[in-house]
């Protein structure tokens, strides 16, 4: 087989490129730090979106667009979200290009059409959108606005991987605006829901639900809520993000209404995002070392059928038997496709679909013909068992639900193993270092706590999780008193 | 009513804007030519963009997403496709921001992050793709490529109107690669039939297809292939493009396949797409002064349901009601609201639905409740009738239909009175400067002919009509011979 995968244990890093290139989900581009999502990855993307539009349309929402750009002096105008994006934007400050005198056939910028004012390629559209609020909201009956945007956003990362990190990327980013407080933080709270919602049912990974430290929160926002997942490294990725904005845009911006009693107040604001990230997420929580695994409800393919003949007499047979089988899964909603391409053999075929992590594969030969069964193949646990054709499609979608628990129940029970509690530095540098994972210990509340912890271990606090039990204690790096555990971890 | 809307009469082009920006669709942004797709614009584009993706994928398309960006060198590298967008390209100069140290709070470009190649925010992505297409495409067995893309791009266009010409737009876009001419022809040409076919049965707007003279060709194409259609004040505007490209970016970037024996060739190119200004097309097709007239298969609201009522209790019998009507329009795929919103008078509803073309408009009284009637209007003809609520949602799911035929009915009226066949300069002048619309007249063939009609006229060939008759003629401008006809109009 040409397309070798790296094992995780040899190199992690390179089995999750090799899985992301070899498993057809993306490539790298002629532009540093972008990349292409192929259509494989792509339809991955669809399906992923398609069922969180349906989340937010379900609790309200609906879908604008906003401008690309963003003018230089708007950007600004969040002192804190600007300083915290100014270091990563693709700056727009010319308009045309125009015939290089100096090489034939080739271009150079015309320095006569230099912008007046500069463009910020959006790196997130708080300000463009808060900005275009302002015409939108006078009373309190324009509120709330509950729109979402679907679209692709630039930030001029260093060290790029793909889909973890990359100049540009797609996502959603919702902005709602509010009458009160209350509201903006129940519409924060929501939001952080249908993320873990989306996360663990349709992706089959369990999340811990939090709130971040100043040293992590967005930039602009009072607070942020994340979702944090545990990959099969141990370490930890932020699945997706839920800002409570407080009236700091609509300050910013100038966005007043008029509530019942005729009185001017600022909106309150909230802001919520997941990205293409979601997908590296994916592939590195569950997949192996023989290829991606991916969850039933989201895989672009659910099913795939596999025939092994010789001559076409044979293939003839095979195909009366499928034909009516993708007929019947069809119907019942089943992504599945026959595969009688006659370039490949079978043994190439079952290697490829395990790399692509199909999550059933059905193979049908002669023999199953005379038997009336084919053998069906999970991809996670690959077991694969000779079943009889009669009822097959309802026993293939059962299969396909079964599938989607298990890879869940896997992902939960080694997350679970890791998350461990510590009481002392020592305890806490050795998990750090040697199992990695989640760490709970005692913090004592402050930043410079915070950024000893991460020089010392590159392990970082991802969330201060929900309901988290107020206790008294010892913070685990200076020994001052501590009101609460935080959850720590080294990070993508 | 506080939204009046200028009549086509006094002023067509601010008719054009008020229905934009008073129906919803669209709003001016802070950044110069680009806009916001408000929601409910974003919604019928939701619905569009819907039907074409099926349509794609019916003719076995997938979809991926390519970079924003292009590297300056990968754009040089089809001449003619360079030259023609050149112009019009916003250039990404630099990386990062910094603090200005003159202006508190303010940010600058940091002059040492430059990028040491320009990137070019895509205009249209064949450099980007077929860059990437050399990586994927070694042997015949790679072929055919089928891949689109829904995206937004930016052209710097200096004369800006909401959807018809905005520096920044969506859109999606095609680019297909074949082992041979002819198959990339048929692709060229089938997807100008989904065009064809969308636009008509979907958007009820019937269009001429056709093939574009040199001088109104894609920059970098062999043959352009459009559909045309015709506005209420005379004016065409090209709805949709698929371009024949030969091998012209294969070559371009060096983009060669082995066939079944083992000979090495270019491959074959195609592209195609249809961008958000088609709604601006369906605004400009179908409206009337009272507002937007949106046909059915995409309107994001087909019915509204206004109840007419003093007290509460009159509304709690109407309520019942209602919700069953509701109900039973959902189970029939009805996109259908009931506006029960007390803060607004039936009146002012009435209003604000026909200003945003919902097709169909239920108002239901207390007479109506001890009658079993309702009112059903329709939006297109403002007709009203009284009918029974016996079957009445199977009455609507009908009128639906109806009303998306009657709309292209009307249509197509209009514009097959608006073709005018001429044999003189005089007569072509005449209509196209009193009447409007096509006019059909010989050409001979020369594109100094083309340029100098329109710059007497303003008109352009819009296109050869396909199965365009070969006749001898008189070429209605030089008076040279021709040998066939060809479609003048003026146009957006």
């Amino acid at each position: 087989m040409s397309k070798e995968i790296t094992s995780r244990s040899t190199d992690y890093s390179q089995w999750y490129n090799d899985l992301v290139i070899k498993g057809g989900l993306a490539d790298y581009s002629a532009v540093r730090g972008c990349m292409v999502i192929k259509p494989y990855g792509f339809s991955l993307w669809e399906n992923m979106r398609d069922a969180l539009d349906k989340m937010f349309k379900d609790t309200g929402h609906v879908n604008a667009y906003f401008p690309l750009f963003v003018p230089k002096s708007l950007f600004e105008a969040e002192e804190k979200n600007a300083e915290g994006f100014a270091k990563e934007c693709a700056v727009v400050t010319h308009y045309r290009l125009k015939t290089d005198p100096s090489k034939k056939g080739a271009l150079m910028v015309d320095p006569d059409a230099k912008l007046e004012e500069e463009l910020v390629v959006r790196p997130t559209s708080e300000a463009i959108i808060w900005n275009t609020y302002k015409n939108w909201i006078q009373s309190y009956r324009d509120l709330p606005l509950l729109i979402n945007q679907w679209a692709n956003v630039v930030r001029w990362e260093m060290r790029t991987r793909l889909f973890l990190r990359t100049a540009e990327f797609l996502w959603q980013e919702g902005h709602t605006a509010h009458a009160t407080a209350k509201e903006a933080v129940e519409e924060t709270i929501q939001m952080l829901n249908v993320y873990a919602d989306f996360v663990e049912n349709w992706m089959a990974l369990p999340v811990i639900k939090g709130v971040k430290t100043e040293n992590e929160r967005f930039a602009g926002a009072v607070d942020t809520y994340c979702i944090e997942a545990l990959m099969q490294d141990g370490k930890a990725l932020q699945a997706g993000t839920s800002h409570f904005l407080g009236q700091n845009f609509a300050k910013a911006f100038d966005v007043k209404f008029s509530d019942k009693d005729n009185k001017l107040d600022y909106v309150w604001a909230t802001s919520w995002g997941v990205s293409t990230r979601l997908i590296g997420a994916l592939v590195m929580a569950h997949s192996d070392d023989q290829g991606l695994i991916i969850p039933p409800k989201i895989a672009p393919l659910q099913v795939v059928i596999v025939p092994i003949y010789k001559g076409e007499e044979q293939k003839a047979q095979i195909d009366v038997k499928v034909q009516e089988l993708v007929k019947q899964l069809k119907a019942a909603g089943v992504r599945v496709k026959y595969d009688d391409n006659d370039n490949a053999r079978p043994g190439w075929k079952f290697a490829e679909y395990e790399m692509k992590g199909v999550p059933v594969r059905v193979a049908i030969g002669l023999r199953d013909l005379e038997n009336n069964t084919v053998e069906l193949a999970r991809r996670d646990t690959k077991e694969k068992q000779s079943v009889s054709m009669d009822g097959l499609p309802e026993r293939i979608v059962l299969l396909l639900a079964e599938i989607q628990q298990s890879i869940y129940n896997k992902a939960l029970a080694f997350r679970n193993s890791h998350i461990t509690t510590v009481n002392t530095w020592d305890e806490f540098v050795n998990i750090i270092n040697e199992k990695g994972g989640f760490v709970s210990a005692f913090w004592d509340g402050t930043s410079e706590t915070e950024d000893a912890i991460k020089e010392k271990t590159k392990a970082t606090i991802r969330c201060i999780p929900l309901d988290n039990p107020q206790e008294e204690g010892t913070c685990v790096f200076s020994g001052k008193p501590a009101n609460q555990r935080a959850l720590f971890a080294q990070a993508y």
